[in-house]
């Protein structure tokens, strides 16, 4: 695919001043530091041009114009991503999304949410709460907007019993790389009307289209919810609960696995005491439901089989402030990780959910056989690890080449045990390499196929997934 | 798109001998009449040979040669579809599918059923239900083929509560119209690894691949179920229920809705008597949950919704025993009111659950303002609607001319209601035309790129969808 790009001049920026006026475009020294990297900051790049827009015709007329004069575009949310997908590595135009932040509407009678890609989850899921609504998508990161986690397809905690952001969008407005606006399902339940475009977005990463608005899917919010922290006397002894926990037929909405030494990370962070760090390890599942009866039918079992597989104890949280503080410090584990060390990079993936006890294992054992620091917790219930290589002391040149040794041999495991590169976080830029090993080229024939489909002078977002 | 294509000779009939022996191929009068139409019968075409596969190599291998000689190929499973997807329009090779049949695994680890294309429904339910598990999509049609309800992402009465295949559906395993075998998803719970082949290919209709495949998500199956019959003095009062029932967050596993006609003539088909056919209209709903008490709890609140909006009562199907009486009397509807005609048509289109009311009294007055018969029922819960116009005594150039005029008109209206063509049945050869006026040029050359992303040669089932 070409990637030779018009380098933006002074015709560009005098017509998105004149799309979006003076003090929404930013040129050079303009450019916040923060645009040119993403949360891990491992890849870096500024845009020759940032432009802030506020509606989807915005959108629609800076991508015709960058389609016309072969200029790229990356869209931007607010850059909470891990694998660079949201850095302009062409340079070109960024779009910051953030400001398109309305919730348009509430529709009570259809159970729809309708937003602007740069509404933060944190924001959509306080506010349908107040209208005793729930969008159950739950990532870490309540600071991402709802655009990136369309784009990434971004799973979270409650994955387990709910699904993925895909299963709670019912429909987008997308600009296309041409910039023409299509919309893509509806308010509808059901659709069979051809393929599905709006799956085909939902985790494109910005590389087929710029979402410019969602309809969300909710429902009821359950009524209770109460979490049991389960100590347990090694990792390897909680991770192989797991599967028991699925095969007995119970339904926790999460099911999270933790480390000491990450609880300690974390308390450190935060400053703030976790309500237990005796043992080594822990699972942390969550039930919801109507009634206390109906959730503690649900629990009492699956802390049955936790003591049998060798569980310390059970400890119950009921009121919602002790909930709280353990899924704060559950939220906090990647940004207490990040802070003990100099750099790190991450890997994603998620394997079937009876294989994570070998997985967590042999990413354990590459810590003294390729010598470096690897911490790592993730969704037990649902199979996806995120697992964290550490700089540390290292110079670049070491880290670089460790980094590349113990990816390259983590993917693999990942493919041996029937999982995939990226279960949460998307491929972007710093992932490619790794998708087209475990993906094989056919496979990535048609993702690049599928790519020129939508953006045939591949402007939108290159270099990206494929 | 080009469609023209070799036509079948003695070489490719030893090829096709040599690859699946003799007693597997097909040709001419050995071609029984039933390959040479679907469920509605309106398209008719036979293809010129058909070989029964019994493994993905197999499909493979004839994919692979009918794309280096340019022939286009039909892939067919029961033909209980009602849009031509799986009559050979073109000729060519039409691929059985349907002695593929095997259940090849079930995990209870990762709550997984891996079957092959050609099992049928009914026989997944009976086998996961015997474990203890649950395979949600109902679809009324259950001697349709897991590969027939994958390619139509079909729907069925529990998407209420449940979701439709899509949501199933966590990988394939697909021959691609070149030969080539790939694995899209897999057991994996997440992904964000490239964008979703597996989404695109539920819903594809066989345009894209052939599924010889697919693993399938199963849940916990709930332990109780209770319908409840509710009548309504007629239909308007029964639909404009239906939104408030959402509103009032209870989570109902299904809303149908009939009328006294469609009841009746069912009761001639079977053969047997309904519970209640003293109404107009009727609500029918399924609530499921572990318990007696929880379900209680759900549905009290919504039978008292509905007697305060005019239902005349409400009567509780508790026994398994009358569950299956009225659900087999809601399964033969389509064919009961096929039997009452001569030839019939069918929209299905989907609505938002608000607008359900709004659809049905247009259809109803079409029958007056078109003269002619139109029958329906519905997933009144997920607005999606079966609507039957019927050819009784009219001649064959009257039908044809009202039957486009009255489905002219039901599309512009979904359209304007903000809802699709189709629903769960998909658009295969009858709806094309629909599509387009409802999707408009963008999408549709969006498809179309799409269908020449996977299938460069257009030889798989060529002219249907896009």
């Amino acid at each position: 695919m070409d990637m030779t790009y018009k380098k933006i001049d002074e015709q560009d920026i005098s017509f998105l001043i004149s799309a979006c006026g003076q003090d929404r475009v930013f040129v050079g020294k303009e450019i916040n530091e923060d645009f040119s990297h993403d949360e891990l900051a491992g890849i870096r790049k500024f845009p020759e041009v940032l432009v802030e827009v506020e509606n989807s015709l915005e959108v629609s007329s800076i991508m015709k114009y960058a389609y016309e004069n072969n200029i790229c575009i990356t869209p931007r949310g607010q850059g909470t991503g891990l694998v660079g997908a949201s850095v302009a590595i062409h340079g070109g135009i960024m779009i910051n999304m953030s400001k398109m932040n309305r919730i348009l509407e509430l529709d009570e009678e259809n159970l729809t949410l309708t937003v602007e890609p740069g509404v933060l989850l944190m924001e959509i899921s306080k506010y349908v709460e107040d209208h005793d609504l729930f969008y159950p998508p739950d990532p870490g990161e309540k600071s991402a907007t709802i655009g990136g986690n369309i784009n990434t397809n971004a799973g979270g905690m409650r994955a387990v019993k709910y699904g993925v952001t895909r299963d709670y969008v019912r429909g987008l407005e997308v600009v296309l790389p041409t910039g023409e606006i299509i919309e893509v399902g509806g308010k509808v339940v059901k659709n069979s009307s051809g393929y599905s475009l709006k799956d085909l977005i939902v985790g494109s990463e910005g590389t087929l289209g710029i979402v410019t608005k969602a309809v969300l899917k909710l429902l009821p919010l359950p009524k209770k919810a109460i979490s049991l922290l389960i100590p347990f006397p090694n990792l390897e002894m909680a991770i192989e609960t797991v599967p028991k926990i699925i095969k007995s037929k119970a339904v926790p909405t999460a099911i999270e696995y933790m480390v000491r030494d990450v609880i300690l990370a974390s308390e450190e962070f935060l400053g703030r005491k976790f309500p237990d760090n005796s043992s080594d390890a822990y699972l942390l599942l969550t039930f919801d439901g109507n009634s206390t009866e109906e959730i503690e039918n649900a629990y009492e079992r699956v802390a049955h089989i936790c003591l049998e597989s060798g569980a310390l104890d059970v400890l119950i949280s009921n009121t919602q402030e002790r909930q709280e503080s353990i899924w704060k410090a559950r939220g906090a584990f990647l940004e207490a990780i990040k802070a003990s060390t100099t750099e790190m990079d991450e890997c994603d993936v998620v394997v079937p959910r009876n294989r994570i006890a070998e997985f967590v294992k042999f990413a354990d054992e590459l810590q003294k056989t390729c010598d470096i620091r690897i911490k790592g917790f993730g969704h037990a219930g649902d199979g996806n690890l995120h697992i964290y290589i550490l700089k540390d002391q290292l110079d670049e040149a070491v880290w670089k080449r460790k980094m590349d040794e113990v990816f390259k041999l983590m993917y693999e495991k990942a493919h041996e045990l029937g999982g995939k590169v990226s279960g949460e976080h998307g491929i972007g830029y710093a992932k490619k390499g790794f998708l087209q090993e475990s993906e094989g080229n056919t496979t990535m024939a048609l993702l690049k196929n599928i790519k020129l489909a939508f953006d045939p002078k591949n402007i939108l977002n290159p270099g990206k997934v494929c």
